[in-house]
């Protein structure tokens, strides 16, 4: 039997046995591996130890790397002379339920509804992951050989900011070595829109606290008197970007590259519009710097965000204080050669320069990690394409994503490997919300497409 | 036995009753008489109910007015031919205790340390109230008639906006016709200095709710797509105000009068610096309208406070959300002549000429009342002062507060009398916070400046 002919087997077995497929899912997803939860420890072992038995019963090489934390689970299939290497990176754990009184069904409950599976982590990321894993596993049992060696690292702290993984890469290299690493946990760019992300924007996250008087003070007797902190940091927040969304850090821009006219023109022709766009978000109107395009703001261009504000009398009716204090939680978005080292350093001198008189503050740099930009002229790239068009009827469309998977970037840096980014989530899919969802539909295509991607990378590499 | 025989007399009286002064007081704090809280309403009725019985006892023609909440108690010593009546106003019920383990000793069981007294309602407002009672029942104790009449409306609301009192007023006019009101519900100027306060500022307060879009968005794949409604709320805040602290909204200040200079003269000998003032509230610097001092900024000018923010992401750690809503609590105090619900309008059209695109928003106003000023000129005044000053040891200072009691206003206006604030409290006395206080010499020293008050007054009118 040729190759051909055998892979024409496994795509009629893959289609008989979605079913089971599905199944297996709904079985995975009933484990609530919260990682974030100190309470719930064994249960994300329990989700790591089921994904270490499934690789294991179809007869890959599988060991538990155990960590300070959560442990990765490791599997692989035979090297294959003559062929690249690709390794598939996703993540067993998910993130917290609540609130829970805003599911429909339960989060660890996966119930279908109107073609869509509902439960915490469908689609973020063990209904995603599970493609890849289901691609190669049933691969297997139909008795055939991978024609190229896939190798698996599945962890269970991503949720929690890969931190393990991100100290203990270097040492794994060797045993993660590959040519190509797919990671399946982003989206489509639209509805029955499959796509190949190949920019990720990086990340800059900080907590500004502003301190003014020693306690809350009567707003009476001391309005007039004391700088009022919360008025300092709205202060200090609008020195930050003015009314057109230009950040105003003097040196932010600096190592920012323009775009070129070809991605520019290329994103245009993208089949969504501004007014879609506000509807789907529910606001009358969009908005950013001048002169870009939706998805050019929110792919390629740097921003930034306060993600929480916090002072003084927050319940109900009114109590005239003047707060002791004030704080935000700020995020920025970074693009590709900006240092979020480097933007910490600047953002601390332009606050010394905007502080008003009679509060100190204090910024809290949480995390930070650089944009990404993978190449899109390789052979997997191209291999990918077909692939998916093949599975979900449609050309998939070349984006960037505005968030970030910082440990791509390392993946990058460490393996010195190139990188697909399959998404086949929705923009609608709730991930980190309540009611998280994946369409059972594109969780069956997310397999075809994951086998036929291997199909298509050896026939390239013969 | 000449008047003058008969006051030496009820001096003594009054400090060889001083113990059973304090008892009475600390009887009266032990009832936990919470206007706000639901569970309460029958402690709330007992206070109302002693001191209903401390003036029936004393022989005051009393009764109890019912309304649609808490009762006043209202009391009345006979007419005097050719004296003035004075009224005096008080409340006996108090804040809420909490935060509950905050207080070194129960909020309920009264405490002295180092001369003070601690209990909820020590100084807020039984203790002072209690002052003019026993002024007045020991007077009549004595055997003595008053040398004027007095009347006494004590009411159970004042910490939950004396709403049945402002509604209730116009219909017991006749019965509380007085020409002059006399509140302790306030403070000295500092420890040792005593104060005669004859203005107090108004008061605007609302909340102001920015909505973006329907739901929390992911800041990576969203942000630069739409406004930040924290961002927008930063924003609209700091337009309202400016860095000098001098308040944008057109309008705001057209009503405003300026400051005589006889009262900037007088105001700038108080004993206080600003480096003294700086260090009792914690702050390096202090910080308002430029050309005013602190006093004049704080009881003579108007101002802007932010009382609270809430926006997205509160809890620990990192969010990066683009929150869907965001809103701040806000007052402004007012100064005499400016009209809280004009105020309310100049503020609707300011933000609607600053409201960042994509966004909407509501402003809810919360409550309104003008400021005050006190004639100073008056034989109370002039009688008040001799009497503190003998009272205290000090000459008290003619001050006004920040702070706003909006039922004197009511008082001036329906009952067209005049008006003495004379506040024996102290700035440190945490009245609305834990171990609220009250000084137990000044607690006496109040009796005696009352009694020595009443004296003072019919003199000058004989």
């Amino acid at each position: 039997m040729s190759n051909d002919e055998a892979f024409h087997d496994l795509l009629a077995l893959l289609q008989s046995n979605s079913q089971q497929s599905l199944d297996d899912l709904v079985e995975w997803l009933r484990i609530p591996s919260v990682s974030s939860d100190s309470g719930k420890i064994a249960e994300v072992r329990r989700a790591g130890d089921w994904v270490y038995e499934k690789f294991s019963a179809a007869g890959l090489q599988t060991r538990i790397i155990e960590t300070e934390g959560h442990p990765f689970v490791f599997a692989e299939t035979p090297a294959v002379d003559g062929q690249p290497i690709v390794l598939v990176y996703g993540h067993y754990d998910v993130q917290p339920a609540e609130p829970l009184e805003d599911w429909i069904s339960g989060p660890f409950d996966p119930t279908v509804r109107d073609g869509n599976l509902y439960a915490r982590g469908a689609t973020d990321d063990k209904g995603q992951a599970l493609t890849h894993i289901q691609s190669v596993c049933q691969w297997l049992a139909a008795g055939n050989p991978l024609p190229l060696q896939i190798k698996f690292l599945i962890e269970g702290e991503e949720e929690v900011g890969s931190g393990n993984l991100e100290r203990l890469l270097p040492e794994l290299a060797d045993e993660l070595a590959c040519d190509c690493v797919v990671i399946s946990d982003s989206g489509q760019y639209a509805n029955g829109q499959p796509a190949i992300t190949y920019g990720l924007r990086g990340i800059a996250t900080y907590e500004l606290h502003v301190q003014g008087p020693s306690q809350d003070l009567h707003s009476g007797s001391f309005g007039g008197a004391v700088m009022n902190p919360a008025i300092a940091l709205c202060k200090m927040i609008d020195s930050i970007v003015n009314g057109d969304g230009v950040i105003q850090i003097p040196g932010y821009y600096d190592a920012v590259q323009p775009l070129s006219d070809s991605e520019r023109q290329q994103w245009r022709q993208l089949p969504q519009t501004d007014e879609a766009f506000a509807a789907g978000v529910g606001v009358n109107e969009l908005f950013g710097e001048k002169g870009y395009s939706t998805d050019e703001r929110r792919w390629a261009r740097p921003t930034f965000d306060v993600n929480g504000l916090t002072s003084g009398h927050q319940g109900e009716g009114v109590k005239t204080i003047i707060p002791a204090e004030a704080s935000a939680k700020l995020s920025f978005r970074l693009v590709p050669d900006q240092d979020p080292v480097k933007l910490t350093e600047q953002l601390e001198q332009h606050l010394r320069n905007h502080t008003p008189p009679g509060v100190t503050w204090n910024l809290k740099s949480d995390h930070g990690a650089p944009g990404m930009l993978a190449a899109t002229d390789t052979p997997f790239v191209d291999a990918a394409n077909v692939a998916i068009e093949a599975a979900f009827g449609t050309k998939p469309v070349m984006i960037r994503e505005g968030g970030s998977i910082p440990i791509v970037t390392r993946f990058q840096e460490v393996l010195g490997c190139d990188c697909l980014l399959l998404g086949w989530g929705l923009s609608d899919d709730n991930a980190h919300s309540p009611n998280e969802k994946f369409c059972v539909a594109d969780f069956h295509r997310g397999i075809e497409a994951s086998a036929r991607l291997w199909h298509e990378i050896a026939k390239r590499a013969q």
